[in-house]
């Protein structure tokens, strides 16, 4: 084993990278405008594109408008299958200043950190600025999908609401044809292995006061829609006996929900967070009720199980019905790459807890395509995330940024005699 | 007994003024915008102010632009106390079609047979349109308020929202100067009853197939404001016991509201028709909920028990408080005229219903300047109102009409020798 003692990550350095890229679309008390591809985050993208050449990478940018910074071997070949890092850049509309700016900052300083350490990497290494993860056009993880031509027909061509911008309309802005998103496809060969690093966007790993989650997989998703209908009604001539209060059944069904999710164990979680009642006037009877349902779990069957019995509770509340809106099938991170993490850790003494994500990432995007993929989360605080208070300890980003270099250059060094 | 039989309501006039009324404001598929003092108001009141004449009413607006059209004495002293009915020609937004026009087209309807029947009455008769009943400036049933200085300090310069009108706006456009609103004022001697028709608002009627309420008094009012504080959080990284969940709380809440009511009994009735969730997004956990209680009842004391006791649910619920918005209380119809109204419907052989009204009117001013006062309900279709279905069958208006012409005159007769 080479002496990876040799690479040390630079906290302060991370840090003000990290201060300076947060201030690309920050909004005071609105937290960080910097949706994908709007001028905050082409202006930021202009900017990490030097700070990425600054530390020696060869920047390209792809027909998918991901910004790819190459790592060459400085000895042997430069057309061998690389070890990749990424995250992304924009945020979502009123977001925090740590969720992929976190993973792309620590990718750059690990491999920054890698090449002061002068230790001999025989392989390419790349850190990858994917485009509109967030998905405020339409869906999410688009330049990860981009890449490995995983694009549904039509998505660049929609938006989330009328007079917002598709994503054609925003990549033709830049001077990109999108005729030609095709030409942004790899090939999973030119990869060993991804690696991303991220805010956990939950409370758990602050809470356990440990520093680094290794993550186990991402957890499938479901999204249904459930809609109550009851009847309106005034609400002072209409008896109790004789109404059909749309509020009163979705009640009902929250609370059913609820339990039926906590009576199914850790595994999985579901949140009902967008509900509308119709008519909403004080003085009416509701109606109906509108809501939302996201299930997720790190075990398909259970997922399904639960929604079955949703499914069941809903069509036992009278005038109910749910839809799928969504499902997306999880993923299984790589034992190797785990197990690698966990080296990493236990080298420099740092405390780690194996974990799932209930969020989607980019990384979520190679398992796909067989290339061994991890993701190393640091806590974020008060397990806030997706909102201007979004925060960190730059101490764990550094911890972070430290692991990920240890295993990028431990995953390097595995393959040679 | 004088021959009441003579007085013989027409259905056929009191149809046609109410489909003529339903012309001003009405908006195809969105039912009747005739808001009070605006230009669809004021036309249609111009058009009634046509009709009262033409029925041979000596019509004229006070200061509060009420509508009073008198009809005096053929014989005997014109300046003895009235006996009065009205209602309203304004409309909520969206509004029906029967909705208070039913009431003064009733009352004009009544005068005209009553004219018609040739029976000489030697007490005044008044037929009063008030001005926004509704209260879409600010508070409703302002123009019989005004009748009786009962009006706010101030409440005539509040509006509902930033850029709409003030009473005191409206009231100037049309050239009225409100520092004399107090010239509306009128002394409760100069009234011996007031009666108002209306459409029941709700679904007791129909459901029992009688065409006539004999209202026995309006509910007591309680508006409360329930908000529920919880913590936002990612709804697929935080797991279900590091949770708190905003609206599963308010779930909770609402199914205890119910039971609460229910389990009062029969004499009240409570919705929760006002329900927000924030920040209202599919991926996070709800963070705050806000939902406006309409609490009524027939017996003041049961509003209380039941307001206490759900005060003591939010009260056990953690994070949640309970504010009062608004109480009013009840008031009673005259028992007398409650009688006179039985007796009119025996004479014609109308079947009918004492009734309490879960709805406020005009008519509730009246009795708290010890006015002896009545209300005629009559069904409307499926206890559909405020809204544009709001319906009724024309028969049923007819026969109201003619309960109101038959008690108008028993009163009047009733003073005599």
């Amino acid at each position: 084993m080479r002496d990876i003692a040799k690479i040390q990550v630079q906290e302060g350095r991370l840090r003000q990278d990290l201060l300076d890229l947060a201030r690309f679309g920050e909004v005071p008390g609105r937290g960080i405008m910097r949706t994908a591809l709007s001028d905050a985050d082409l202006a930021a993208r202009q900017w990490f594109k030097e700070r990425m050449k600054e530390a020696g990478l060869e920047v390209h940018e792809d027909a998918a408008a991901n910004l790819i910074g190459r790592m060459n071997p400085v000895v042997g070949p430069t057309d061998g299958p690389c070890i990749a890092t990424g995250s992304h850049i924009d945020s979502v509309a009123q977001g925090g200043r740590f969720d992929g700016a976190l993973g792309i900052c620590a990718g750059l300083e690990a491999l920054r950190a890698i090449r002061e350490s002068g230790l001999l990497i025989l392989c390419p290494l790349e850190l990858i600025v994917f485009t509109d993860e967030e998905g405020s056009h339409f869906a999410g993880t688009f330049g990860s999908r981009a890449m490995f031509n995983l694009l549904q027909e039509g998505e660049m061509e929609r938006s989330r609401g009328t007079g917002l911008p598709t994503l054609a309309q925003d990549l033709n802005r830049m001077g990109k044809d999108v005729e030609k998103i095709s030409q942004a496809a790899r090939s999973p060969s030119e990869f060993r292995a991804f690696l991303e690093v991220h805010i956990e966007q939950g409370p758990v790993l602050e809470s356990m006061g440990t520093p680094i989650g290794i993550v186990e997989g991402i957890v499938h998703l479901g999204r249904y829609l459930i809609r109550v209908e009851g009847k309106t009604g005034h609400a002072g001539t209409t008896p109790m006996h004789l109404r059909d209060d749309a509020l009163v059944k979705a009640a009902g069904i929250i609370t059913a929900v609820n339990e039926a999710v906590r009576s199914a164990g850790p595994e999985i979680v579901g949140t009902i967070g967008e509900f509308q009642v119709h008519p909403g006037v004080i003085n009416i009877i509701p109606g109906e009720v509108e809501m939302a349902l996201d299930l997720r779990s790190i075990k398909k069957t259970t997922l399904e199980a639960v929604k079955n019995t949703i499914q069941e509770i809903v069509h036992y509340t009278g005038n109910a019905r749910m839809e799928t809106i969504l499902t997306k099938g999880g993923v299984r991170m790589d034992p190797g790459i785990m197990e690698a993490i966990e080296i990493s850790c236990r080298q420099r003494g740092i405390s780690f807890q194996r974990m799932w994500s209930g969020a989607g990432h980019d990384a979520m995007t190679f398992p796909t395509q067989n290339i061994p993929t991890g993701m190393i989360f640091i806590p974020c605080l008060a397990g806030e995330s997706h909102c201007p208070d979004e925060d960190i300890r730059f101490e764990d980003a550094a911890i972070g940024a430290q692991m990920l270099a240890d295993t990028m250059v431990s995953m390097a060094f595995k393959g040679e005699k």
